[in-house]
């Protein structure tokens, strides 16, 4: 696949990139889609500042959480009722996690690998710490996982896509294993929801949580969404137990009654102008094929590593990303002691990616807005870096703190 | 106090407000700042689009939650350090309150009153749920919390002024009432943070939490904030324990350690579009003086209850709201037995206050950007409303429901 014959180079002109800026960070915060700034206006002007609190049902603010959940379940191979735009990943991970909990009673032990995101892992100790050791939030090596799913496991917290490497776990597989031992599976997708194709029917998912702001292009801090399958809804009561999640929050009654079905994990109320953004994002990617996107993302990657090959020989960088497409997402990582000077310089050339400490350069790649040109051209500017500096030189040896 | 002489009255012109709209609803929704659509738009042209990743530290992303939290401190009385922006007030409810049950070991009960704004009271009880019974939510008379502070009970929640009866609490003593008999408080100052004034600091208050689109004006489903006193601060392990409240969320570790400070309550990636327009309507606020904004609060309130008292003899509205100036916050509010359909018609009129159930017409005093004559003419169209209507008559026998 050429720029000449990509089926998804229309979408580049949809997103308002800088000039001159080669974006390989759309993994961590992906660009703004054009028509974003426009509904955030009409947002504010039309729907808060004249319509004011009518907007709740005429602009259909009510329903948001439960709209925008509905498109992303598309992206994911959800159900409709599924999937529910709310709070910031964390904090879903954390009902995700307690709901897992309360349906496997019998079971005391969170698993989960080391060096998955920290975030997930730091819910995990939250619940740990705030149970007084009743739950056990247990972390192995990434590759003892399965074998490390015995009878105490409650519940299993994987990232399907890992945010340094890239590593794609087989999502399928790894469900039916858990569920094989009698636990369940709560699943991180925040690199994977509109990167790669996921099918969390097909694969019998029990839970699964994701960011906005990656490759949904929701904006900064853009709320997160949750999947719980409807075969669960009914049988959790959220430990958030918030308005926003019961049957009649405008009764404002003194007991907590769930509301039914999907709608019970929410907590408070709705972030309207981050799902305004949000459903922008997701809009646009509903407009693509995800086959398409990851036929392309994988293009580019093996463009991307064929153009890195001779700098790997030459200046000691090292593939952290699988090799097999299989078992990648749509980043590309390598390892080099002097990473993160070397981002720096890239930076400075308007290469954005981005440094994951100890020595990870990372880029990701985002077929919607990233042309093989670029790509090209990326790895050249690299290659000039990597040939104009000596990076043996002192100054290149002080490591800057990551901020 | 008449428009004429009204030391607000400039402020008025500061918000876009719908023409011809007399709207009482600010304690449900605040109004719109007309700074706040051209800060979004810059927020996502300038910083996201054309900054990118590179707007976390560049455009100060990365420390909104404590800048825009510092300000709101200065509404309540708080020390700088002591208020950070972030999630829902549910989700900071129940941030606060496992925080104050982890420093009170001894006790198990949490307390409050019936008839408290219900998403309080429902993170309370998924919070006794979640520990299985371990702690126990307890809900009492309002009347009768005072003397239910026995010596189980851990943490107190209340809420200042009352969201259907305007009925505000004493803070200061009510505080010192707990602290004597060995709990801690936890205050929901959602009506109360823009609207009176508070002081915190004085009352040697623990912990706050509040809303941001109410008297704040943060727009809809704004961020909430909350505020833990500095002596607590190190002493609590964060429940909610996300890569935000890390002590460095970029080294990416295994372990979870709290950051110093206020920055621990931080959970997941702050919502900077939602920051963006909070950080308007409080910036607006703090040019107003806030002892200027309770006057003129009151001098409304004084207005609407002298041109109600006829109303009230004829056709049978009761006060709801305390009489006394000193125990009522920035609304008033009425009963009568047909209120849902006298709020639908005033609305048809384009007076806009709300119904809450089961027969309470609640009427928001926003000083910053209400005039007397709003006050006038709304009781003129209520008056109006009452003197064409025959309420007995079957039409406005049946009651919607309240959607």
């Amino acid at each position: 696949m050429t720029d000449a014959d990509d089926p998804l180079a229309v979408f580049r002109d949809r997103f308002a990139l800088p000039e001159g800026v080669i974006y390989l960070d759309g993994n961590s915060l992906g660009a703004l889609p054009r028509a974003t700034a426009d509904r955030l206006t009409a947002t504010a002007i039309k729907e808060w500042g004249a319509g004011l609190i009518t907007s709740w049902n005429a602009a259909g603010w009510i329903s948001a959480p439960q709209r925008i959940g509905d498109k992303i379940a598309r992206l994911v191979g959800a159900g409709e009722g599924e999937v529910i735009a709310c709070d910031s990943t964390s904090v879903n991970v954390f009902k995700l996690l307690t709901a897992a909990l309360s349906l496997n009673p019998g079971r005391t032990t969170i698993l989960s690998e080391s060096g998955n995101f920290p975030t997930d892992v730091y819910m995990m100790q939250g619940i740990e710490q705030l149970t007084g050791g009743s739950v056990r939030a247990r972390l192995v090596e990434p590759a003892a996982v399965e074998e490390a799913i015995d009878n105490d496991v409650a519940v299993l917290l994987l990232t399907q896509v890992h945010y340094k490497t890239g590593r794609m776990r087989d999502l399928a597989r790894t469900t039916a294993l858990a569920h094989q031992r009698g636990a369940l599976a709560v699943w991180d997708l925040s690199h994977s929801a509109g990167a790669v194709p996921v099918d969390l029917g097909a694969a019998h998912a029990d839970f699964a949580v994701g960011c906005g702001y990656k490759y949904l292009n929701g904006g900064p801090g853009a709320p997160a969404w949750l999947h719980v399958a409807e075969r669960h809804q009914e049988r959790v009561t959220p430990a958030l137990s918030g308005w926003f999640g019961h049957a009649a929050p405008f009764d404002f009654v003194d007991e907590y009654v769930p509301a039914s079905g999907i709608a019970r994990f929410l907590c408070g109320t709705p972030p309207i102008l981050g799902l305004a953004a949000l459903e922008c994002g997701v809009d646009l990617l509903l407009e693509a094929d995800m086959a398409a996107v990851r036929a392309k993302s994988l293009a580019l990657a093996e463009l991307f590593m064929a153009r890195m090959a001779p700098l790997c020989a030459r200046h000691g960088f090292t593939l952290v990303s699988p090799a097999d497409p299989v078992e990648r997402g749509s980043q590309v990582a390598y390892a080099h002691p002097e990473g993160y000077a070397i981002m720096q310089a890239l930076i400075a050339r308007r290469v954005i990616g981005d440094f994951r400490a100890p020595d990870i350069l990372r880029f990701g790649l985002t077929p919607l807005y990233l042309r093989f040109a670029d790509i090209e051209r990326a790895v050249e500017i690299l290659a000039e870096i990597m040939a104009q500096s000596a990076w043996d030189r002192p100054e290149y040896r002080v490591r800057a703190a990551v901020t």
